[in-house]
């Protein structure tokens, strides 16, 4: 397919590269130009010199970039996807942004005949590279069939959800969760540290019971060590804690545990912890009961 | 082994019978005395009027009760298990109580030359009824390696984590653990069901990765269907936090979504919930926002 993939940071990169890799026809383009270069040189993309020009003849084009009003920028912006897209095109926004705000653009496009897909990624920097993503899918049927191709390129767990705006809403079930499950892991640890107890063995008695989860399997052992290499950045965290907390408030749903990790991630992150793995929220708790 | 066995309620009862078919000589007894001759007439146990009668004769005195004054009163109270034992007797508390009453109980034993063992479980009626138990067990390391073989006949996963009182602590950290991770669970899946969203899709898309858990596997359907079959009843996981929160107050160590878990489980058993499987916390959650 002819594909205009736009934004080529920590995940777009690789997941461009894995679109080019499955022998899609790749135009790209970054606000920092010379981000461009790697595909452009190593795996024959062309370079567009805006989202517009980037999706002035494609059939589909990508964005992958940091937050809602990035999205909304790049697409209906000036030099937007918007301007130059032809009717029928189909543009799938990867980025980890608002529903309310998905649904508000995919709106804005439909007026112009350009469909709209949200697929936000879990999985991370490494999901990206080995194109093991897990990609929540928001759109028409239709419309989310025809792109399953690029979608098979870069991510292995694949579920059309709904329609738009699905998708996000999915990913913010995903960090609401995470933020709970991460959150318990660390109350009972600081307890388990502070009472003296091996921990390891501890973690051998429960992992296997209810209390088993994957952030128990995979990142009690950061906790232990107060040591927190990524992994999710705490700050990428809370950005879509915030996304999630916003539309709770809209639909009247009060999540009280989120609110409070976001909160402790919000103190992490004015201590220069942001760019630890989330699993440093358990930093907070450590410092409480007073640990080292 | 000649084990004396007190308390046959729901877990006591089938993990009596899997000590005598293991081939150990038991003589059984509990409060309310005709739970005993279920054992005495089919299981060949034989039966005692007082836990100071049961232990009378007892290498190992096992004790599965509810709470931690009826294990203070059990072993140290009138008629108790510290006026028949002999010196050298192993005591094996299996009820789940509070780790600092444990080693209360084990120096006022010690005083008289009996031993003792905390050994609570994880895995309910099922884990007691096919031996699948998960034993989280503190107490001498001698004195564990000999009452093995009794663990073996009742449980699977065997560990031995520390120290008189680290069982009780363990256990406590599996509770905690628990809140915070069922905890995140229904808040992601009030979001997404007053969000309108195909719940089994949502799920599908997150259960494989950094959001997974066992109660995310195990206990969504409960709450996606509002109806919370046992499973762990509310009232002993209240129980449970309540031991948890009490040492974490003596330790200085801050729960606080122990702490809310404990508050919303105090208004479900308030509202006539305490009988339902502990994912029934969903419930409040669900009432705060409105579903249904």
């Amino acid at each position: 397919m002819r594909v205009a993939f736009i934004g080529l940071g920590t995940m777009g990169l690789p997941m461009a590269q894995n679109l080019i890799d499955a022998g899609h026809q790749l135009t790209v383009h970054n606000r920092t130009r010379d981000k461009e270069t790697v595909l452009a040189s190593k795996g024959g993309a062309r370079r567009a010199g805006s989202p517009a020009q980037a999706a002035a003849d494609a059939q589909v084009v990508i964005t992958n970039l940091s937050d809602t009003p990035d999205v909304q920028s790049v697409i209906l912006g000036p030099q937007g996807v918007i301007e130059g897209a032809a009717p029928g095109t189909v543009v799938v926004d990867m980025s980890t942004i608002s529903p309310v705000a998905t649904r508000d653009i995919a709106a804005a496009l439909a007026a112009k005949h350009i469909k709209m897909i949200d697929a936000p990624v879990s999985g991370g920097s490494e999901g990206a590279r080995n194109a093991t993503l897990s990609i929540m899918i928001g759109g028409d049927a239709d419309d989310v069939a025809g792109v399953m191709p690029l979608f098979e390129a870069m991510g292995k767990t694949l579920t059309h959800v709904g329609p738009i705006g699905s998708g996000q809403i999915t990913k913010a079930i995903n960090q609401i969760v995470i933020a709970g499950t991460y959150w318990g892991v660390a109350e009972g640890i600081t307890l388990g540290l502070k009472a003296g107890l091996d921990m390891d063995k501890v973690l051998k008695a429960i992992g296997s019971g209810a209390a088993g989860s994957w952030g128990l399997t995979n990142r009690s052992g950061n906790m232990i060590e107060n040591e927190y290499p990524l992994g999710f950045r705490v700050k990428l965290h809370r950005k879509d804690l915030n996304i999630a907390l916003a539309l709770a408030r809209e639909l009247g749903v009060p999540l009280p545990v989120a609110a409070l990790v976001e909160q402790a991630e919000t103190g992490l992150i004015g201590r220069g912890h942001g760019d630890e793995d989330v699993s440093a929220i358990a930093r907070s708790l450590r410092e409480q009961a007073g640990i080292e």
